[in-house]
């Protein structure tokens, strides 16, 4: 099953170039999760046929415009496309009361469960673990609060021993308790341990999503070897007073980063509108770090194992 | 000097058919003023390439998402982009609590004047005049309190009489002060007289906008002999039921208001997203009253004299 980010927008600050605010699609084992929520999400989500009747999860990074302007017209357009599923946010103190200010004054009824829960900056602590994955917060450095969020799978399925299909003759419908790890028990009561059947598990896949914030080397331990990064990358080198004085960081500061987390590849996103190329952020990142790539809007990133 | 109205957004309730929530510019005198603010309109606001820094007023119909959700984002924009000139908004009762809501959590200080001014549905209440035009409330009949809002030019120059200009050697400085109706001073001392020099200015342009409601005939008087009316169209007849359970207008309502109020042109929208072609909409609409068009986002409607 997939294991992948797409990206709607990584714009920072406001919409330029034709390039909207953060936002992104995190899709485990087809389990969606939207990740920030710029103005504008909602069509971005429609322009490239994200089914968002699947989004369960939604988490804001902090409480700056250009990450959660467009949650409100989310919830909204949720309500009015009669959701029945409950939807869950994470993010900052404030969200949920500016959130329900505005349905308040709108007169707005939802006909769907909405839950908030208010998220601290800080490392490694679990705010989220279901059936298939697992969210883990890092404390940014910007201008508000901000928390970087580890998304990684879990409880993935045992494989298969092909051979012992016809060996035992596993009758199809006991194959999701194989895959789950329990043994087999045979017509005339014998046990067939679950080790003979079924290998071991491919490995837990993760994602670490890291805007806004300054060069920060105390995130590495948290993002270590993580198989994708986003990390901000706002301005090139040449702006690093500019990058220090909005805590904000540069391309090869990201990369950085990525270099010392040993992480297998970097998004680097969040251009000021400023580029309008954006050639000279990925040259400067690749430079620290090889495997990086832009967060272009509408590029999906698998991991494959 | 020119007075029109640009669509930036038509749609109803949320973005869809690649159609956006409601939002236009009124350009009266190369002054522009932004009604309605769904979201997206920094982003339609570009796309049309109007001059975003000149809008001096906002005028909010009511706090149904689709007509001011892209309000905040503009906000901060002009923030970003070191506005300084003032900005004014206009709209119910809730609007400003909602805005420095979002401002205080994102810790944003406004580098400019913003103002706003609470709108009490009521009819024929003059809420703005300033030397270039006044603007008057209706009361219409929605789900929260919303309001319409008619624009009329005011203070135009009278026209200066071509043939004075060369018998009385008129000096090219004293034109504007002639054109405000003052009377000339010869060299000689002698006084000619402003009716001698000057003919009357043009007729006064209106533009109504009525969004949304449901059919209401107590905003004719009101609006009576508007140059332009936009005025909601969400469904054709044959949803008429629906159309009354949620307080919008049909086609041929906003057409038969358009016909006893003797306009002299119609503009309908706030499209449901049920509609992808328009055609029928347009079609019912001008079987009660011809001169009717379509509010297509890009279209801009100049009123001639």
């Amino acid at each position: 099953m997939g294991f992948s980010v797409t990206i709607l927008g990584s714009n920072s600050a406001l919409p330029s170039n034709g390039r909207h605010p953060t936002s992104q699609v995190l899709s485990v084992k087809d389990h969606l999760v939207l990740i920030d929520c710029g103005e504008g999400t909602q069509i971005q989500l429609a322009k490239y046929e994200i089914k968002v009747h699947k989004i369960e999860y939604i988490f804001i990074s902090h409480l700056h415009g250009d990450h959660f302007f467009g949650l409100i017209g989310l919830i909204t357009s949720y309500n009015l496309n009669q959701r029945q599923k409950p939807l869950t946010v994470f993010g900052p103190k404030g969200l949920q009361e500016i959130v329900y200010l505005q349905l308040h004054y709108s007169a707005t009824q939802l006909r769907y469960e909405l839950n908030f829960e208010e998220v601290v900056p800080e490392n490694g602590k679990v705010i989220l673990s279901n059936d298939h994955f697992e969210v883990t917060t890092v404390q940014l450095n910007h201008r508000i609060p901000c928390v970087g969020y580890i998304f990684k799978e879990k409880n993935l399925d045992r494989k298969i021993i092909k051979e012992a299909l016809n060996q035992y003759k596993i009758p199809v419908e006991v194959i999701p308790s194989l895959k789950k790890g329990s043994d087999l028990t045979m017509p005339d009561g014998t046990i067939v341990p679950n080790n003979i059947l079924t290998g071991n598990p491919l490995r837990e896949r993760s994602y670490a999503f890291c805007t806004d914030t300054s060069y920060l080397e105390s995130i590495v331990p948290y993002i270590k070897g993580v198989d994708l990064l986003y990390h901000e990358a706002t301005f090139t080198s040449d702006l690093q007073e500019r990058a220090n004085e909005t805590f904000h960081s540069t391309a090869k500061e990201a990369a950085t980063i990525a270099a010392k987390a040993a992480v297998a590849k970097l998004i680097v996103g969040h251009f000021s509108g400023r580029y309008r190329e954006l050639d000279m952020l990925l040259k400067e990142a690749k430079s620290q770090f090889s495997n990086t790539e832009l967060a272009l809007e509408g590029a999906c990133f698998e991991v494959m194992i």
